[in-house]
């Protein structure tokens, strides 16, 4: 995307009404979410995610100030939906926290399996482009990985004060030690277009957990 | 490296001996890691590869039969130059098994302390990529992680019969579920430049493994 050709920056004319305007912004995003998720940042062309919201070039600064505060609202959007759907899973309260924690890993595993296990994370893809990457990227990619760790630390806290997990493990560093090893098996599984390591990763941990 | 504006194919002048030509082709391949790990295949342009090794543009095709030939060998490389030190770290007789694989992502991790953590695993950066790579690359990309994984499982093997490690455990499995959580680990390392997430997953580990 840093590499793409980009139009030059001009106004154009802003949307015909808000509420339009706001809809191709939300679809802007998820074509950017899609292409980030598959190709990562530097490869995904911008061109190819207008062309797929039917946006014609001069139109992309009504929505954003430049690619990389386009970047940063897709890290913001994918961190927020999935800290949103974290929730869904994590806060169930119908059912044991552990098994909050195991239905969350099966359906993202479902969500890769969706799209043919092509797309990864927005935010390990992201994370492991750092290199090439505008730096204002690095602490909100930290942040979104700081905030799902936490939620998933509120749970795995749960699932000890009932006695589901071993006793006298440290909730917060194994919270993290999902997050670190959850990355690796979605890039593994982009890489295979196979679920085996998700469930090889996943396997390996709740055992961990719970002994 | 693919968007990069890459000289016409064209032969030129031979090296002048074939000594002086295969010390240019290292050169090439180690500059091409070096990019590589740290920006990833797309982002890495072959200018500045060539540039750091004081090649002229014309000559890359004396080394290399296209661009996806060059990323093929910089794989080939990098598995075998961590194949040869997983070897040196995983056959050393004088350690019992478990610590040799402790001291090999000890001494990874200082590989990436040298390098201020901004170099990550090129096998890892490219795996990451793969939905904008030659799809030539996945079968390779794959073929490196197993052959590592192998390696691996051989020294967890080992480590059974002499009941460091926790028996019924599959060595296999276990071998697989070290790769994939630590290249989630580079891949965090070098987002947070820092060791914290490689010496939490191999604390977690070492710790699943003796359980």
């Amino acid at each position: 995307m840093i590499d793409s050709p980009l139009p030059t920056r001009r106004r154009g004319r802003p949307p015909k009404d808000a509420e339009g305007g706001a809809a191709t912004k939300a679809a802007l995003l998820r074509a950017g979410v899609a292409a980030l998720t598959e190709k990562g940042f530097v490869a995904a062309g911008i061109d190819e995610i207008l062309g797929s919201v039917g946006v014609p070039k001069g139109s992309f600064y009504h929505y954003f100030d430049s690619k990389e505060a386009f970047g940063l609202a897709l890290i913001d959007e994918y961190g927020r939906y999935f800290a949103h759907k974290l929730d869904r899973f994590l806060l169930d309260e119908t059912l044991p926290p552990l098994e909050r924690l195991r239905l969350f890993a099966a359906d993202a595993r479902q969500g890769m399996a969706r799209h043919q296990f092509r797309r990864g994370c927005l935010i390990g893809n992201l994370g492991q482009e750092m290199g090439a990457l505008p730096e204002s990227f690095r602490q909100r990619l930290i942040d979104v990985f700081t905030d799902w760790q936490d939620r998933t630390a509120a749970c795995l806290t749960l699932a000890g004060q009932r006695g589901e997990i071993a006793a006298g493990q440290d909730c917060g560093a194994l919270a993290a030690f999902f997050w670190i090893g959850w990355e690796g098996a979605v890039l593994r599984a982009k890489l295979e277009g196979s679920p085996t390591s998700l469930d090889r990763f996943a396997e390996g941990f709740f055992r961990m957990a719970e002994a």
